[in-house]
């Protein structure tokens, strides 16, 4: 199995990127395609030592795609970017899964226009692991859509079903529909209009409403909302996580603990709970419902980060991921499902 | 200034609100009228050594809203209601502010039927004060209205305003709009609709775009969104802060921290930042755009959140917070907007 990575992407491109790329090839049986400045990527390969074998290999692109540029306007213009050609090296079926740092609207919309949708999908979601009390709850549609539709909310409670269950393993997920109440009349125009489409659902466990404090608390495995409250949540919990991090340093520091004992006794535990928060250990989010495995990376991802996403996009291929959700799709028939609300 | 308390809301009434009632009268100037069964409220003061008096006395409700009751429904029904009695007595200028701890729905109900809003207010907000690094930072709409549009979020603008600049103190508040980016292109069809209204604005400093991270990092002083988003914003971060703070005990568990130094010595860092996350340390969430003083706290406030929102009602009161939104919609015409999204 061969995972295509932009090696481009993100903001420490190509240096960590091909770094997570070494030790990536190094620990799991995935071969690894890394795209890009061919002459960028080997001068970095040469730096830790390592050199083009037949598990990591170097495809040649020009382009890259910068954060500020518009995704759908870049895409099209830049044919030789990094993030198209490591898409279309998926789509001519020379790689199985692609693993995109950097723009998350570039990835979207080279994914879109590279490798197309499941038939039945309309809007393809981010799925989000997040830390909970119960280990994981996922998020989607976590920032592909700004204006998700009812009929949107469904498809990603079926995305996030069959990637909670054959990527995090839980055998029977629940999902819960985010919404500000528990009874099923609650919520805006949309949440009410996606809750009677989800109960009718037959390849899911549809576990009702949940509200914002079930996400830490998982209480259900998935949690489905639209992509404008699924981002804002993400970056929420990202700045809250760090904010609290740092509270707790200052009032372990003023209570004179680090004085006492020495800052290298309270470290070991603020990294600890540093590591638990820490998103990077769970592999980047997946972009669900395009025809293809294919992982978004954080902007800020480093070696860890990509090692682990390539980690992933691998057992995304191995578990069939899109199969299964193309399966769910043929039996839900959801495009009946019309455009309501 | 009397300060009308619903002393039957919530989940720990009459007890704690009467009990922090108790407090207030003690420890601030305002006097409270305490609205509810009088023979259980005279029975909860003699528990703890109070009696009627010139500063602290009881108006007689004979019916309370449950939790579970359907808010609009129940208000209607229900006319000798605590809630209703508590907000009638500042409609008929007998008290100045209300205190109402417990359903928000019923709370926002008993407020719009019983004190109308401020004249080109078509909905007001709930502001809630959260913790950041630079301070607090302030949410509204954080639960008031479940589909709000983009005239709405205007509103709440000019009001989060006020109420930071003569509430928090802030000399020249700043107010960004809740967005996933940056860019004024960014955002779903409401934030796009809305970005180009609150830059029009005379009478506040509008910031931009913020995202979620801009919360707990107190990018700006004030944060517009609906009032879908703010809710599962607030009730996310409820959680994170009460998960990460468990996270941290088992961590210093684990570590042998407590074996190590005892209880006694860890638990002060964990009461300092609990203090710090604590919602009831700022006093409730001012309901925004009633025309009245109207202080919502949440369903399980105890005495001391009880105390700091009397202190709140009186402050709203003195600041007169709704006199200076009432001049900012005069000048604004935010009721000229329309209803185009």
């Amino acid at each position: 199995m061969k995972i295509a990575v932009d090696a481009m992407g993100g903001d420490y491109a190509p240096e960590e990127i091909v770094l997570g790329a070494i030790d990536a090839v190094k620990t799991y049986k995935y071969d690894v395609v890394l795209v890009g400045d061919q002459d960028r990527i080997r001068e970095v390969m040469a730096q830790y030592g390592a050199t083009e074998s037949n598990r990591l290999t170097i495809v040649q692109a020009s382009q890259v795609i910068e954060m500020g540029e518009h995704p759908a306007q870049a895409i099209r213009k830049k044919k030789d970017a990094s993030i198209v050609v490591a898409t279309k090296l998926v789509k001519q079926g020379e790689c199985d899964a692609v693993v995109a740092p950097g723009s998350t609207g570039a990835a979207v919309t080279a994914a879109l226009l590279g490798l197309g949708r499941i038939p039945g999908i309309e809007r393809p979601s981010i799925a989000t692991p997040i830390p909970s009390k119960e280990g994981i709850t996922v998020l989607l549609d976590s920032g592909a859509n700004a204006n998700s539709k009812p009929k949107h909310l469904v498809e990603g409670a079926i995305m996030g079903y069959h990637y909670a269950k054959y990527i995090l393993g839980i055998s029977n997920p629940t999902v819960g529909l985010l919404n500000i109440g528990e009874e099923d009349s609650k919520g805006n125009e949309v949440a009410q209009a996606t809750y009677p489409l989800l109960e009718k659902l037959k390849t899911i466990s549809f576990y009702g409403n949940v509200e914002g404090r079930d996400i830490p608390e998982g209480t259900v495995d998935v949690v489905v909302c639209d992509g404008f409250v699924g981002n804002v949540i993400l970056k929420f919990g990202e700045g809250m996580a760090l904010f609290i991090i740092r509270l707790v340093k200052d009032t372990i520091k003023e209570s004179g603990f680090i004085a006492k004992l020495g800052a290298l006794a309270v470290l070991p535990v603020l990294k600890a709970l540093k590591k638990r928060l820490d998103y990077t250990e769970y592999g980047g989010a997946p972009l669900l419902g395009v025809n293809g495995s294919f992982i978004i990376c954080h902007g800020s991802s480093k070696a860890k980060a990509i090692k682990n996403a390539i980690r992933v996009a691998g057992e995304l291929v191995e578990q069939d991921v899109v199969g299964h959700i193309r399966s769910s799709m043929e039996e839900e028939r959801v495009e009946e499902y019309g455009n309501e609300s």
